[in-house]
């Protein structure tokens, strides 16, 4: 017969544990809720300043707006308010390579880079490294993710920010210390200055934090998860998903099939 | 042209406000993340005590092992390794009215039950009061939602812990003091005495600090959420998803068509 | 050890068989896509007459334009393009109580009114019978599911043609006549004169086929994942998820928190 | 103000189109659903064996018995009986690169290797380009997509009978002719025969038939919905659900946390 082993909850008549501990007595009342979401995915328990990383990560993450994901969960609320899950989830699903995807492949593409690497010993190491790693993403054509920002063209006010919260917490790792050195090097590269993006700085913090790589999207998106509840409450007091969609509807231009192909 | 107004995230070129205020300064450092959550969803935010309660509800909430939620999210995850927010929406959406709805019954339960009713002053008259809900539910043939466990039967662990917290906050409201006294009333109705169990209480918690009552799933969403989490990031370590499969397919019986009807 | 019977798909070495044919022989190639679909819902192969009227059902409810639900789709595929998976449930999770609801709900509703009682032979008695269906739902204050529509004020297109199909075919069930009659008797007791409409006429058709009243919200929801389809290559041909997602947050306007509550 | 083209459903007080037809008068009753998807993915009719080939890969796709999908569409459905959409969007969320990509990666595969090329005039032709092929995915380290069965090591049983039906059908293009030289040539590459399988061969065929490359894995999940809903109607009649949950439930081991990481 399998087994199935699992180290998170678990109950007997009269008890119920959770990580090994007991759920009433340890963890209710005593755990928050960011160092518990640490917990699970870790499997240890974090230190103080190590929650509080963990948890302005998922502050700089929790909501921007009417983002496409935030627009999909009211619809969805709208045309199936029976199912508070359903428009969670619907939301969730644009959690994908676009719009929350940055926050992973930041983290992914600085721990790749520091594989296997001796680690510097100061800011000149450092930039070192990071010239290496710039120069070969502009030879490969490619994008150096959490470089750049539509909007927050001067710079994001998150990362510096963060960069701050990981100092005073004595968590600047080397994901945080390749990605503040790419943002002080590339200009002489690119030919240009663009800022450290906020989903970026968060997607090196959490890799600094030893959270899985597989997994950082994950962090995004349970952040994610709270701002949502917050747009469902906010369309429940002033509802506007009715408006969005006749917004579309109305402006609809009946075209003949089979136009332009992309 | 159609506004949208909205008081959750807002930039500029410069800025980054959520609820009003700055996100980097005022929120990244210094909220944690239960606090922003409770404060997303209510536009308000929470003291020390109302964290401290809601907190230990997540924490509550979070996880109970291997859940269909659980089972399905690793099984996504193996199917679909390359979507994250794919797996944790397919575990979300067994969100529903059986595996996680008894919070939002219950509680929703209790404010109706409430509803316009002159507060009693004492334990006597939350009796009286209790006495008169469970009668009633009796009479119409209805289980009260919050009561009886199916593992705990002498007692949910969790129940007396957020009793004792709301307490220690003194945040134990009217939903919490109408569900106590069900707890005291109900055998001298129904003839045996049922454990009020986690769930329920926690219901009757997140009512009384004032969440909205259609979205009570939600915040049990939210705690799953993060539990999820932790399932996908034990199946990295220590995968089961494939034997579970296994379990079932390797079992599976074929059968002519067209069989017993419901 | 469990067992998992089933008759729908299973496979040897050599063989697979599907509702208990030999798929490559008996199925592929000579099974039509809304026959099968049929035949897997009900493990009965339906007749000529059957899959055309189930096919006039899909067709009638596989698009209707920039709904909630393709919006949605469109929006989550603009932020995850790398998971069409995403992109469609997302898209279908919208299909619940108010959207794609009707089709359900008339159906149950039919179904239910016709539980247990004696069928009448001509329309004097359907009329009578939808008499007393009209006025006790007047009564109750509650809508009947099916009659009326915001748009198609003087009628809905699909509704005749359905009527029409079914005739043809000679499947015109009790759900159908006691539908039809509510729509020739209900001025007498609303006074006034509501379309019936086709998402309702849909509900009483699939009910008369004998699909499964717990699911008649599926076949809508089948027929909607090729609507859907339709939106995601539409998309790939002249995107507009973009523009939308701009036409709300450009012309979001940051408000305070707390504002009215609903 | 934004407008919003498209060809798909419009309607009107008085009329409904879908793809620039009368939906009552010219789609209800004349139009398959099968087919109908087509149009609505190309916005062009399919002939009538573009529609048997079709309909012969979406059999070929409908349903694999206990899949991750259909077990994750029961245990949802366990958990929220009252969202069947959340059960359907569940089941597709496993829709991802494992258990249904290979129809897409084939296609895919097959057209990035014809982009460009002189198609052959004859099968030695065709076995030229095949052994370059091979030989390039051998070198690269790559499995070829689509060749090779877990189970049906000898011939899955719908790869013959697609390229029969495509060839009864005279829709046998150059992705199917690639797809069946590859089955050819690769014993002399790799020096062991494999069977193309029926999940590869789907999607050379509609790749054939002009379907968008993107949207591929779109069409293995539009018969996977149907594959699901007969799951739901079979959990309805013959529920095995709630054993699968207790099988894993039951047999769970609780282990110290922070074990083995992967």
């Amino acid at each position: 017969m399998a087994e199935y082993p699992t180290a998170l909850g678990a109950s007997t008549r009269d008890t119920i544990t959770l990580l090994g501990h007991d759920l009433a007595r340890d963890v209710m009342g005593e755990v928050g809720f960011g160092e518990l979401a640490f917990w699970l995915a870790t499997q240890r328990r974090p230190s103080k300043g190590e929650t509080r990383v963990f948890e302005a990560v998922l502050a700089a993450l929790a909501d921007h707006g009417f983002t496409p994901t935030a627009i999909t969960a009211r619809l969805t609320y709208l045309s199936a308010p029976d199912s508070v899950q359903g428009a969670l989830a619907a939301g969730l699903l644009g959690g994908g390579s676009r719009f929350l995807g940055v926050t992973e492949d930041c983290g992914r593409f600085l721990h790749a880079r520091l594989d296997g690497r001796q680690l510097p010993a100061d800011d000149d190491g450092w930039d070192a490294i990071a010239l290496e790693v710039v120069a070969a993403q502009r030879e490969a054509k490619r994008f150096i993710p959490g470089l750049g920002h539509h909007v927050h063209k001067d710079g994001d006010p998150r990362t510096p920010r963060l960069f701050q919260i990981a100092h005073e917490e004595n968590l600047e790792g080397p994901h945080l210390k390749l990605f503040a050195a790419i943002g002080r090097v590339h200009p002489r590269v690119l030919g240009k200055t663009l800022p450290l993006n906020g989903a970026g700085v968060c997607g090196a913090a959490l890799a600094d934090l030893g959270l899985p790589m597989e997994l950082l999207r994950g962090f995004a998106l349970l952040a994610r998860t709270a701002g949502l509840i917050g747009h469902l409450a906010e369309e429940l007091r002033n509802p506007v998903a009715n408006e969005i969609f006749l917004s579309v509807d109305l402006n609809n231009v009946s075209v003949p099939p089979g136009g332009t192909h992309g």
